[in-house]
Formats: structure tokens, C-alpha cells, sequence
């Protein structure tokens, strides 16, 4: 490549969206690339012309290292939809004036649905004016939603801070042998698809039973039968523990978390989930009694860069070296994604796809994978998810808290 | 010690509960102790004669790494408050038929206020009817309020997982570069010492600014004064993050989590905290129009072994050990206290105490290390917790999961 290049993130935050940007940096100057910059603050940030020289903070391999440690996006994300080519184009023509300015080749953007959107809005853009710059995308979400992709990094992390943490607040709600039942209830991101609430399953070992039921928004949610299942449990278990997607409804569309309550939206026009934990513990305590507790992981499972997954780190990486490569061989309008070509022993490979079948298509947890009373996976989903949480890279402990890289 | 031993965990679990009783097993069977018996479920499982023989889980020296790698009470908890004694001869009168069916010399409890009062309602009882019998107390709750100790285990694991959950969320949290501020409201244990809430102030580094403001029980919760500062801060900043503990509450005693809603009370009569972060995101959502976020941690301040303190996992430990060498000398009616001999470097030591002196004295954060605006810690505080959180245990990953020892 004879320009600079330049990468940026955008959209909710992961434990291993840094280790993309490491990844990028890394192959581009294996590859000779003079600039490598990154935009602070995502394309709103680029429209403004704010970029950093990422030689400063990655030049020193330790730099490297401890950004692979760094969870949250270290050059600033952002939440901006580009608009419609027509009637818009002078914020694209900003933004291709803005890569001419700094001799920019090509746009690496690392993100999920609405950002690979970004991706192929500028390439289409590109195509249509004849502009020769370059855009490929990089996957991360939490959500794992992305469709053509086996799985996207970030995922792996997210469901490796969820099975751990479900693994913990089973065996501290079981230490109690109390005569009367207490009944938590935990909520956990995902407002479409399932896949991070699935992975409540992951806790399950020969030393932990895992929760007791699981509620994805693949099925609709059925308030009677959810209460049913709840006063069948604790008949038998002192300690009943349930996972539910924060964006579970009913067969109308109404979220749980909307029921009884206002939702605020995003500028996205998506809803601002949460509350749903907490509506159905005061229901179950309000309706049978029982002692309830509502926990919800919030933010912290797309932060908890400390419990990340090696193998989700190592890919994270390698999408983002790998949407280097893709770049230097020509491509534009790609996302890379990755391929699965085994399970035991787990092997995957990486190809670049055409964005227009991946941007604004969200795929959801295959019917086939959840079990036939809708309140948990089988042995598939196992198979599939398992691999994703193995390996762990041990933080840089600092002041016995894990250390960070941060912008100057 | 000629005869057998018993070990029981009460109250609130916490992450390194299972070293105490690890430590108590180790020096036991040094001195040739022939039956160490764990209570299922406390007190309360022993006055059903539920007893479990440890040799069966630790005399595999692999047994006791992992369960040192165990959140959680190993043995069961119970939250059970022994009954004044004058009327209640009987109940008495069976746990000494117990200890002596089962030939039971020494009876040790690791816990917090509540269970330091059954060590000297049994110790006394025995004094009072002389009973030969002794009692040794092991401190442990991640509330740190027990007096005369420096501090209690369990405390540095909580406040090291305290420090790098909020590390996280900051990081999140400042991501977007938003023009409106975003103020995430971080609920934090904690009835009516601050302990746990101050450990947020752990979190500041070289690479993290800590959190914003930190509220303490120990000062009267203020709301004008509180809302003042929520708009001080977002003029200047767009991530706003305020941890406050779970008992804060104004001048008349009112908690800001009763403050719109009626709250439950449990076996001792303590209210069941929760839902201040909520109500107080709420009331700036609903006043300022800042979007916000509530966030409690919950159970997993005092389930997460996977981030626990080395030196706590150590310290509890060794006060279970120290129990056992005091019981050994013939003492009775005593809790094993941590006593620091220096900061830097961080030594301690441990003593025995009369339980009298411990016994429901609850200790609270001193005046003299919170900030003078009352929402923030000093530098005296810092020094005091700091060497409390350094060291990890490396948990033992099982199919990307920490693996646990759990009773059969």
C-alpha cells in the first residue's frame, strides 16, 4: 500500500475491540504502511478531522500488549448513521475530502450491524463517484448478530464474563439452604437475538447445575407459563436461579421491561432496554412470595476486559490483520468474517464477504438449538459456543487492578 | 488436641470464606486433629446434626487449591440468631449433645457480626455451665465492619473486584464522546458502613481518573446537594460516573432506596437494600434530562473468586489456621484479629480477641480519611486499602469456566 490508512470503532463497546485496532496496526506495518491513524470518536469524529497517530501510543510491542488488555473502544466510538446519499452529499464529499487530505487509502471501521452500514454506504459512494479509496469492514459485537460470519469478536468475551458470573451467583444463591425458596432473576444485554443470554448455559460443568431456565427473545415470552416454571422450580430447589434476555416480549411485541413503564430510545431509534429482571422478581415476589433478587450484568459485560477469551482476543486480532490484507490485495466493500472449519479440535479461518449481504441483517439463535420447552439451548448450541470462551490472557495487574492503555 | 473439631460459615458469602475453612482443615490435621466435621448450613444444619468429614473433599492438597479457587460458603451458610439463653436452655443444650456425640473439642465459625454473636453465646454458655468445650471465631465478611481487627477477609477480594468493575465502566462509559452527558449511578453493598463503596476509589490510576464523586452512609445523603454536584459535573465532562453505597440515607435516617416504595426486612431484621442507584438515575433522568444508567453489582461483589485478592485468599487462610493454634493453647470465647505492622511494605500479623469486644460492634469508615466535601476518600484510606486488593490467584479454567470444589 502506497498511502495511509486510517481505523475506527463505533457502536457499544467490547472487551477485545482494541485487540481489532492492534491488529490492523500490527499488519499494516508488517506491510510497509507509513500512517496509521486512528479516529477518535468514530466517523463523528472523522468529520471533524480528529485523528491520532497510533505510532505513539503501538510502536513499543508492550503497547500492543497492553491494548489487547484494554476493554471499551481506546480511540472513542461513536453512535452517528450516515444518512442517505441523496441530499446528503456533501457529508460524504467531507469525509473523502478528509481522506485525501491525509493521503488516506483505505478505511478500516470496526463495529456491528449499523456500523458495517457505514461501510457500505462509503463504498457505495465511492463507486458511484469514482473515488479509488478503500473500505473494509472489521466485526465486534457483543450481540454476535452479524450474519454470514460464524461469530463476532467480542462475543466469545462477553459470554466468557456471563458464564463465570452466572457460575458465581448460582453457588452464592445456593449457599443458603433456606426452607424457603429464593428466586433470582438476571437480565442480560441482547435485544433482538439471543446469543449473549444463551450463554448463561456455558456455566453449566459437572460443578454447577447452570441456571434453571432461559428465556431468549427468539421465543415469545409467555408471562403464565414464566410464572409456572417458576413455582414448579422452587417445589424442588431452595436456590433458583433464571436467565432472561433484556429484550424478551410477548407475542404482540411488548418488551417485559415496557410493561407497566415508559421507554426512553437511542439515536438509532432502538429502545433503551433494561428493568426487566426487576419487573419480573416484583412480580414473582409480589404474586407467590417468594424472596426475589434482580441482578443485571449492564455494561459490564461488554467491559470485563479482565475475564476476556483468549481465543476471542487472537481473533479479534486477526479480523482486523486480516481486513489489512484484504485492503492491500484491492477489495473494498468486504467485511472480513470468519469461517469455521471444525469443532474438535476448534479451527478457524477468515474471508473477506461482500457488505451488501451483511449490513442491517441481524441473525438470531437457530431455532434448532433451543430446547423444545423454549427455556433453554441443547447440546448444538453448546458445540458452537464453547470454543469461543477458551483461553484466557492474564491482565497486566497494576496497583492490583488490571492496567489499561489510554489516549494522552 | 485429643478430640474432633467442627467448622461452620455463616452470613453473607463472600470469595475467600473457603480459605478460612481451608486453613482451619491444614492446621488441624498438623496437629494430628483425627475428625475435622464441616456444618451444613451453620449452626443451624449442626442442631440437625448435618456434618460432612472435610477428609473426604481435602486431604488431596489439590482438593484445597481448588476450594481456596471457590466463591461462596463451601459448607452451606445459614443466617440463624442464636436465642437469648435464659428460656432457651434446650436449644443449648443440643449443640453440646452434638459436639459431644460426634467427640467435638473445638467449634469453629467464620463470619461477621451476626455469627461472632453465636461464637459468644455458645462460649458463654458453656462458662456459665461448665462445659469444656471451646469456641473460636473466624472473621470474614466483605462488609470490613468488624472492630479490632485491621480489617476482615473477604473485604480486599470485594473491593478488588469493586476496583476493576468500576475501572471498566468508566472506560465504557467514556467511550462516547457524546455532547450529552451520560451519568452512570454505581450501587455498591454496604448497609451502613461505606467499606465496600470507598473501594470504588481503587479504581484510580496513571490510567483511570477513578470515579466522580463517591457517596458514603457515613455522611447524611443530601439530594439538592447531590443533584448540585450530578449538574457541576456534567458541564464539564460527558461521562459522569457516581458510586454510592446501598445505605445511604438523609438526616432522618429515611434510606434513598425507601424514599417512593416499601422495602422487606430479613431474619435479623435488616432491610433489604436495593434499588438506590435506580431511583436516583431516575430522578436525574426524570429532572435533568441526562441520560442515564443505574448499575448494581450485587452478588458478584461477594461471589467473584475469579478476581479475588491473593493476599485476602492468604489472610483468610491463615486467620482459619491461627483459630485452630488458639484453640490448640486452650483459648476459647476469642476472634482471630488481623493486626498491621506496616504499609509499605504491607505486613501484618494475627492475634486472638475476646469476642465480648467484637460481638455486634459495627465499625464504620473513619471521619478523618473522607474528603471534607464528604463525597470522596483521602489518601489515608488509600494507604489503608490498597495492599489489601494486590495478588491474584490464577482460578483453574474448565472448559473456559473457573472450576469449583462443591460438596457431594
Amino acid at each position: 500500500m502506497k498511502g495511509n490508512i486510517v481505523v475506527g470503532q463505533s457502536g457499544g463497546p467490547t472487551a477485545v475491540i482494541n485487540s481489532s485496532v492492534a491488529g490492523v496496526y500490527a499488519q499494516a506495518k508488517k506491510l510497509g504502511v507509513n500512517k496509521v491513524y486512528g479516529m477518535v470518536h468514530g466517523i463523528e469524529g472523522f468529520l471533524e478531522d480528529q485523528l491520532c497517530d497510533l505510532d505513539e501510543y503501538l510502536s513499543d510491542p508492550a503497547g500492543i500488549e497492553r491494548l489487547k488488555r484494554t476493554p471499551s473502544a481506546f480511540l472513542g466510538s461513536c453512535r452517528f448513521k450516515m444518512p442517505k446519499i441523496e441530499g446528503n452529499e456533501e457529508i460524504y464529499e467531507k469525509i473523502f475530502s478528509i481522506m485525501e487530505k491525509h493521503d488516506i487509502e483505505c478505511l478500516f471501521y470496526c463495529g456491528g450491524n449499523d456500523s458495517m452500514d457505514t461501510v457500505k454506504m462509503l463504498s457505495d459512494y465511492a463507486a458511484a463517484h469514482g473515488k479509488s479509496q478503500r473500505f473494509v469492514g472489521v466485526p465486534k459485537t457483543i450481540d454476535n448478530d452479524l450474519p454470514i460470519t460464524d461469530h463476532c469478536p467480542g462475543y466469545g468475551s462477553a459470554a466468557k464474563y456471563i458464564a463465570t458470573s452466572m457460575k458465581e451467583i448460582i453457588r452464592d444463591n445456593e449457599s443458603f439452604g433456606a426452607k424457603k425458596p429464593t428466586i433470582v432473576i438476571v437480565e442480560i444485554m441482547g435485544r433482538n437475538a439471543g446469543w449473549l443470554t444463551a450463554a448463561a448455559a456455558l456455566s453449566k460443568d459437572d460443578d454447577c447445575a447452570g441456571p434453571d431456565a432461559i428465556f431468549l427473545p427468539e421465543r415469545d415470552f409467555d408471562m403464565d407459563k414464566f410464572m409456572a416454571k417458576v413455582k414448579e422450580l422452587a417445589v424442588s430447589k431452595s436456590s433458583v436461579v433464571i436467565a432472561v434476555s433484556e429484550g424478551v416480549h410477548d407475542a404482540n411485541g411488548t418488551y417485559v421491561c415496557e410493561m407497566g413503564r415508559e421507554v426512553a430510545v437511542d439515536a438509532f431509534g432502538h429502545k433503551q432496554m433494561s428493568g426487566t429482571a426487576a419487573m419480573l422478581a416484583e412480580k414473582i415476589a409480589a404474586e407467590i412470595g417468594y424472596k426475589t433478587r434482580a441482578i443485571e450484568f449492564s455494561t459490564l459485560q461488554r467491559a470485563a476486559a479482565h475475564i476476556a477469551s483468549l481465543t476471542d482476543i487472537n481473533e479479534a486480532f486477526q479480523v482486523g490483520a486480516d481486513a489489512v490484507k484484504a485492503a492491500e490485495r484491492g477489495e473494498t466493500a468486504m467485511m472480513i468474517t470468519l469461517d469455521r472449519n471444525g469443532d474438535d479440535p476448534y479451527q478457524c479461518g477468515t474471508s473477506a464477504h461482500d457488505i451488501h449481504d451483511i449490513a442491517n441483517v441481524e441473525r438470531k439463535v437457530p431455532d434448532e438449538w433451543i430446547t423444545a420447552d423454549g427455556m433453554g439451548l441443547n447440546e448444538n448450541y453448546e458445540k458452537y459456543a464453547r470454543p469461543l470462551i477458551m483461553g484466557e490472557l492474564i491482565p497486566l495487574f497494576i496497583n492490583g487492578v488490571p492496567g489499561h492503555l489510554v489516549r494522552k
